[in-house]
């Protein structure tokens, strides 16, 4: 995979503005968030889709590679604002608030959301593209990303604060929250790639359950890991009494679901009416079922 | 002026999410922060200037009318936070991070820039619209609302916290933070009612003027005003030892250059190789000049 992330993080800093001007601190701010690592889950997803749906030029796609990241950065950006969950450190590193003050944390989430449609809007200009599947990209990246999809879980999930879910509001919760940005990717891979109709609903219902596939596999990891292995401190979930899928059903029968969203997931991928190799995304949702952080 | 100000709310609400589901509580924000007045300018002037230029079916500029002002709502909105200006009123009412919370305003915040670039794309699904013209609509309100535009702005003040910038950087905030969005609004206008290149950057100086203008007449009126008349508390920069282009200049010069920026604006308007009547847009600058609030 090291060389798909290599592509991704070119990517990445091919699209990030240069870093001059007056408002030249907003850019090292916007780098130093994006920059930082990770798996680059959603812009992976949505190349390997892309390719596996027979779309032949990366130049189309790439824009909106760089811009699912940047969304998922911004996200993270503002997740871990004092306000928000107030974190200090991630992946190892501190987070941009505290690095640039809480004002240029707020601005730098602010400047990636914004960025990311102003890089995605790109798409139009590339040569020989097909507008209204760059329009389609577009309505369904803001859908996916907003009150609609993540955000509309970001605020379910802060308004729980404290009281207990039951498990349609938790469902409602990893759905928007961890499934609508993989939902997006795999989507968008499709669209620009010219799939038919009824294959983008395929590669929706599999990116949802691989998304909760995800989600639940965090809980369980949050449970059975340890630190030094996650990357980062585990029994938060306990710690902070957060109801999660493994915490209301158990460790066993989380495992289980994970198994069984993954492999749903997989099937959705085998009904589609296409002809290009879908090893390696059904590669890449099984090795979410495996990861260790 | 009335009627205009009802029909661009009766879009507004049009486009606002129905406020039911798990995530309510973002749609009763958004709408609390969209629908608390003010002079609606930027989807008045878009409006304007869109059938100045021949635009003439209103379905196709209405969703990027809705858009600009969610974006300005928005930056308002992150703005008053805590970590920000720190305000609890905003026109009388108590701003939303108070009522809302803290992390429901940051969220309010997202959630309002995210739907306004769902709303602006929804201008791709109207029947006969031209996908060019409603694509480059899209990159421009990108550009002026991010980092090259109000972003960058609001950056460049935040980091000046303290210190006295230079003319130089004065005019970067002001063109950046006030006029930006209105260079969108006029743009936009022009562009989806089918204006040349050559009348876009006519529009685009015009509005840029504009901007300036508007924005050096707050500074004069945050010094002659009486808090009664403005609706706000008067003084407010010179009691957080804030440069503007009134305290640098003097309050003579000041005045000069409001009028001097809008028949600037005035002249580039009349520049242009349009048939449309001009006389409505030229009123709304002048206006600004005379107005007390």
């Amino acid at each position: 995979m090291y060389s798909r992330i290599e592509n991704i993080e070119r990517v990445l800093k091919e699209y990030l503005p240069e870093k001059s001007g007056y408002q030249k601190l907003i850019f090292e701010a916007m780098e130093y968030a994006l920059m930082a690592g990770g798996k680059r889950l959603r812009p992976m997803f949505m190349h390997e889709v892309y390719k596996m749906c027979g779309g032949m030029d990366d130049k189309l796609i790439e824009p909106f590679m760089a811009a699912i990241e940047m969304i998922h950065t911004y996200s993270l950006v503002h997740d871990d604002l004092p306000a928000m969950d107030d974190d200090d450190y991630r992946r190892g590193r501190k987070t941009t608030h505290v690095v640039y003050g809480e004002a240029m944390g707020i601005l730098a989430g602010d400047a990636l959301l914004n960025y990311a449609y102003e890089t995605a809007a790109k798409a139009f200009d590339i040569k020989d593209c097909d507008a209204k599947r760059v329009a389609l990209a577009l309505q369904v990246l803001a859908k996916k990303a907003g009150v609609y999809g993540m955000v509309g879980g970001q605020v379910v999930d802060v308004d729980m604060n404290g009281s207990v879910p039951d498990m349609d509001t938790l469902m409602f919760i990893y759905t928007c929250k961890t499934s609508a940005l993989l939902e997006a990717s795999f989507m968008i891979g499709g669209i620009l790639a010219g799939a038919d109709e009824e294959d983008i609903v395929l590669l929706e219902n599999a990116s949802r359950n691989v998304g909760i596939a995800f989600q639940i596999q965090d809980d369980v990891l949050d449970i059975t890991s340890t630190t030094e292995e996650l990357g980062k401190p585990v029994n938060s979930d306990a710690k902070n009494e957060k109801v999660t899928f493994a915490s209301y059903y158990g460790l066993d029968k989380a495992k289980e679901a994970v198994m069984n969203y993954s492999m749903e997931a997989e099937k959705y991928i085998d009904d589609m009416n296409i002809s290009g190799d879908t090893s390696f995304v059904k590669k890449m949702i099984n090795d979410l079922i495996f990861r260790k952080n």
